[in-house]
C-alpha cells in the first residue's frame, strides 16, 4: 500500500545526498569535457559524457522539483513537463542537427521502450522482491495507459502510410507536422487537469502528463532533498542545464566514432544506449520508490516520461526540425520500432489495469525488452 | 449517473420537432431531387444530397422507434438492428453498383470510426464539459467492446492474407463469402439475447447488437417525440424509407463529379464525408443523451451502429454483389484501412472498458479520428 | 460460481472410466501400429494414429494426476508442465526429423488457437447453455492472460525481423535461439510460483504455469479417476509415454500421404487437424469442468497448455532442432500465422479479464477460429 510522506528529516539546505550528486555533476561534466577537447579515445568520451548526462539530468530533476516547492504547486507540474525531458531533448536536437536521424528516431521509441518496458520491470522486481505483491491507483494506471496507447499510435501513422504504400507517401513531412500538430494540442488540453490536480489534490482528476503534489513529495522524501531555497533552486537549474546542453553536444559528437569502434550500429546505440543514459532519473527514482512500497507513485514517475517523450518531445523535434537544419525529417519510424512501441503499450497497458505487481510481472516486462533489443541488435 | 426516462410530457400526435423533422426531410428530398434531374452543379447536389439523406436517416429512426412502442419491447429491437442504418445500406448499394469499390470499403470503415472515435469522442466532450467524469455500465460497455474487436479482426482476415500475399491470395471472393456467413452467423446467434433483453428489462442480458426498452425509451425521451399511432409510424416510415432510397442514389451520383471538383479522392470522400453523412443520426442522439447525463444509453447508441455495420451491412453486401453486377467485390480492404480499424478497436475497448468518461478521453478519441484522416487526405 | 471439489466416490483402484480408457488406449495404439506395418492406406492410417494419439494424451494426463497425488502437491504442478504435453512434443519433434517445417510451425500456433479459441469457445458454449452466466478468477484469468499476450508477443519477434526485412534477416536462427532462451528464463521464474501454490493452496499465487491442488482435485473428480497406487502410476505412464512416442511417429509418417490424398496442405493439416488432435485432452476436460459449473478450472486447464506450449515447446524445439538434423530451424512464422497469433492472444484477454462467460461468448471465439482456419485452407 501505499503511505502518505512525511516531512524531509534533513533541515539543511544541502543533503548529504544533495553535495555527492552536486560533486559527482561537477566531476563528471568537468571530465567529459577535458576528453572532448583533449582527446579522440571515442569510446571513453562516449562513456564519461553518457555518465555526466544521466547525472546532469538526475540534477536537472531534483532543481525541477525544489523550483517548484518554491514557486508553488502549479508550476511543479508544469515545469516537471517542460523540463523534466531536457538532457534527453538535447541529445535529441544535436543528433538531428548531426544528421544522425535514424538515432533521432530510435532514441525516442527507445526512451518509451525503457521506461515501459526495461524501468518499469526493474521497479516491479524491486518491490516484489521486498514487499510482495504491491498494489497502486488502477484508475491513474488507467489514465497513464490509454495516454500511452493514444501517443503511440498516432506517433505510428505516419510510419504506416509510408510503409504500407498508401497515395500519402512522398507526403510524410506535411503528414507528420500535422501529427505533431495534433499531439501538442492534446499535450495542451491536458493542462487544464494537471493544474487543477496540482492545486487541490482532493480533486481526483487523474493527471497523465504532469506529476502532482504528492508524488512530487514522494519523490523528493525517497530521494532526501535537502530544503533549497529559490536563488539556490534556480542557480542549479540554469547550471545543470547549460551543462546537460554542452554535455549533450559533446555525447553526440562522441557518438558515431564510438559506435563504430564498437561495432553497434546506429538504431541499437539510440535505441538501448541513448534511451537508457537519458531515462536514467526515472529509472533510479522509479526502483526506490517500489523499493519503499510507494508503488502509486513509483508508477506514476515511470510512466509519464514516455507519454510526455511522445506528445510534446517527438511532435516539437519534428516542428523544430527545419531550424536544425534538417528540413526533411520525418515521423516514419522503421516498422520494426512500430511493432516494439505497439507491443510495449499494450503490455504496459495490461500489467497496469489491475492495479497490482508482482516481481514476476516485472521479470516478464524485462524479458519482452530483452527480446526486442535483440531483434535490433544488427540494426 | 444514469436517471431512469420518464414519460413524455407532450401528448400530441406530432410533437414541434416532429414537424420540424417532417419539414426537414420532405424540404431537403424535394430540392435534392430537383437539383438531380435539372442540374449538374456536382458540389451542390453532393452536399443537398447528403443534407436529404442525414435528415432521412433521422426521420427512419424515429418512426422504426415508434413503430417498435406500437409493435411491442422485441420488435423494438429487431427493427432497430434490421433498418437502424438503412440509408447507409442503400448508399453503399449504389455505389457498388456504380461500380465505386473503393467508396464502399472505406464508407464501411468510416462508418465504424466515426462512430467509435468521432462521434463518442464528441459526446465524451460535451457531456464531460456539461456533468464532469461521467459513468456508464462497464458491463455492456465490455459486451459492446469485446463484439467490435471480434466483428474488427474477422472483417480484416481477408486482408491479411491478401496483403501479406499467402497463398490465400486469388481466393478472395470465396474466403469473402465464407467470412460473411460466420459473420450473419454471429449476428443471428445473438437475436436471442436482443430478444429477451427487449422482453424482460429485469434480465441483465447485454444486448451488443440491438437497443433494449430502456435505451429507446430514453432516445424517445431525448429527441422528444410525440405519439405516433400505428399507421403512422408505418406510413412515415414506409414514405422516409422510399425517399432515402431515390436520395442514396442521388447522391452516389453526384458523389464522382463533386470530388473530381474539390480535388478529394475517393477514398477520403467514403471515409470521412459519405460516413459522417450516413451516422448524423448517432450523432446527434449520442450528444444529446450525453448532455442529458445519460451516458449509458449514449455508449449504447454510439457504440451499437458500428457492430451493426460490421456483422450485417459489410457481410450482406459481399453476399449481394453479384446481384449488384459486382461479383468480384471482396472484402479485401486496403492495409491502412485495417490498421485503422484496428487502431480504433483498440482505442475504444480501453475507453469504455473502465466504465468512465471525461472531456479529455473525448478529445483523444476525436484527435485519433483527426490523425487518421490526415493520413488518407492523398487516398 | 465453482463449487469445492468432494472425494471421489469409487475407492476402486481403477474406475470404469479408467478401464474404458486403457482398453481404447491399447486398442487404438495397436491397431494404429498395425496399419503402420502392414498397409499403406495413408487416410487411415493418419486417421487412426490420430486417435490412438488423442487417447494416449488423455492416459498420459491421468497418469501424471495420478503420480502427482501419490508424490505430493509441489510435483503435480511440475509433472503436469512438464509431461502435460508430452504427445504434442513427441509430434512436433518426428516432424522435425522429418523436415516437415511449416508442420512445425503451424502445429506450434495450431495448439495455441485451438486451445484460446476453439476448446475455450466450446467450453463456454457447453457451459453458458447449462449454467447460464458462469462466473471464474478474474484475477487468476488475467495472470494467464498476460502470460499469454508476452509469450505470443515474444515469439513473433523473429518473425517480425525477417517479414520487415530489418538488418536482422540472415541472423534468424541466432535470434530464435536468444528469444527460446529468454522464454526458458521466464517459464524457469514462474516456477517458484508455481511451488508455492501448490504447496500452500491459502497462498493466493496465481501461478500460470501449472496446475495448483485444486484444479488437479477438480479435474480428477469431473475424471472420475480410481485410486491407483504409485506403482501403476509410474508403469502406466511410462507405458503410455513409450506408446505416445511410437504413435507419434506412425502419425507423422501417415501425415504427409494422408494430407497429399485428401488435397490438405501442410500448414492447415498442422494449423487444425494435428493442433486439435494433440490438445483433445484440454478440450474434453475443459468441456466437463464447464459443464460441472466449475468454470474458474476450467478456464485454467485450458489457457495453461498454450502458455506451456509457448514458453517450453517452442523453445526446446528451437534449442534441440541440430540435434534432430534440423540444424537450421528458426522461430520464424509466416506473417499470417503471426497475425492469428496475436489476433486470438487479443481476444482471448477480453473474454477473460471480466470473469465472466457467456455462451455466447463461446460462439464469438469458435467464429473467429473458424474464419482464421478458413484463411489457411489454401495454404
Amino acid at each position: 500500500m501505499t503511505s502518505t510522506p512525511t516531512a524531509p528529516s534533513s533541515t539543511a539546505v544541502l543533503s548529504r545526498r544533495d553535495v555527492v550528486l552536486l560533486g559527482l555533476a561537477a566531476g563528471t561534466t568537468v571530465l567529459a569535457g577535458v576528453l572532448h577537447y583533449a582527446t579522440h579515445t571515442a569510446v571513453l568520451n562516449f562513456v564519461v559524457a553518457g555518465a555526466a548526462l544521466a547525472v546532469l539530468a538526475s540534477l536537472v530533476g531534483r532543481a525541477v522539483d525544489a523550483l517548484g516547492e518554491r514557486l508553488g504547486a502549479a508550476a511543479t507540474g508544469i515545469l516537471q513537463s517542460a523540463l523534466g525531458n531536457l538532457p534527453e531533448l538535447f541529445v535529441i536536437a544535436f543528433s538531428l542537427k548531426a544528421g544522425l536521424d535514424d538515432v533521432v528516431k530510435s532514441t525516442i521509441v527507445g526512451s518509451i521502450l525503457a521506461n515501459v518496458l526495461l524501468i518499469l520491470g526493474m521497479a516491479f522486481v524491486v518491490g516484489g522482491l521486498k514487499h510482495g505483491k504491491q498494489s497502486f491507483s488502477a484508475e491513474q494506471g488507467r489514465s497513464l495507459g490509454l495516454m500511452l496507447v493514444l501517443a503511440v499510435l498516432i506517433l505510428s501513422i505516419p510510419a504506416l502510410t509510408s510503409s504500407l504504400h498508401t497515395p500519402a507517401e512522398g507526403h510524410e513531412r506535411t503528414l507528420s507536422v500535422l501529427v505533431s500538430v495534433v499531439m501538442l494540442a492534446l499535450f495542451a488540453l491536458s493542462l487544464p487537469a494537471t493544474l487543477r490536480r496540482t492545486t487541490d489534490p482532493a480533486a481526483h482528476v487523474a493527471s497523465p502528463i504532469a506529476r502532482d503534489l504528492d508524488t512530487a513529495a514522494a519523490v523528493r522524501e525517497a530521494e532526501q532533498h535537502g530544503e533549497w531555497p529559490l536563488g539556490l533552486a534556480i542557480g542549479l537549474l540554469a547550471l545543470a542545464g547549460l551543462g546537460a546542453a554542452f554535455v549533450s553536444e559533446w555525447f553526440v559528437d562522441a557518438l558515431q566514432p564510438a559506435i563504430e569502434t564498437l561495432g553497434i550500429n546506429q538504431t541499437f546505440a539510440g535505441l538501448v544506449i541513448v534511451a537508457i543514459a537519458g531515462n536514467a532519473v526515472e529509472n533510479v527514482v522509479g526502483i526506490q520508490l517500489m523499493a519503499r512500497n510507494q508503488a502509486d507513485y513509483a508508477v506514476q514517475v515511470v510512466m509519464q516520461s514516455p507519454v510526455q517523450v511522445a506528445l510534446t518531445i517527438a511532435p516539437l523535434v519534428t516542428l523544430a526540425a527545419p531550424l536544425l537544419g534538417a528540413a526533411s525529417f520525418t515521423l516514419v519510424l522503421s516498422p520494426m520500432l512500430v511493432a516494439a512501441l505497439v507491443m510495449s503499450a499494450l503490455v504496459a497497458v495490461l500489467v497496469i489495469n489491475d492495479g497490482e505487481s508482482t516481481w514476476f510481472e516485472g521479470c516478464a516486462l524485462i524479458a519482452l525488452y530483452c527480446a526486442i533489443a535483440a531483434a535490433f541488435w544488427w540494426g
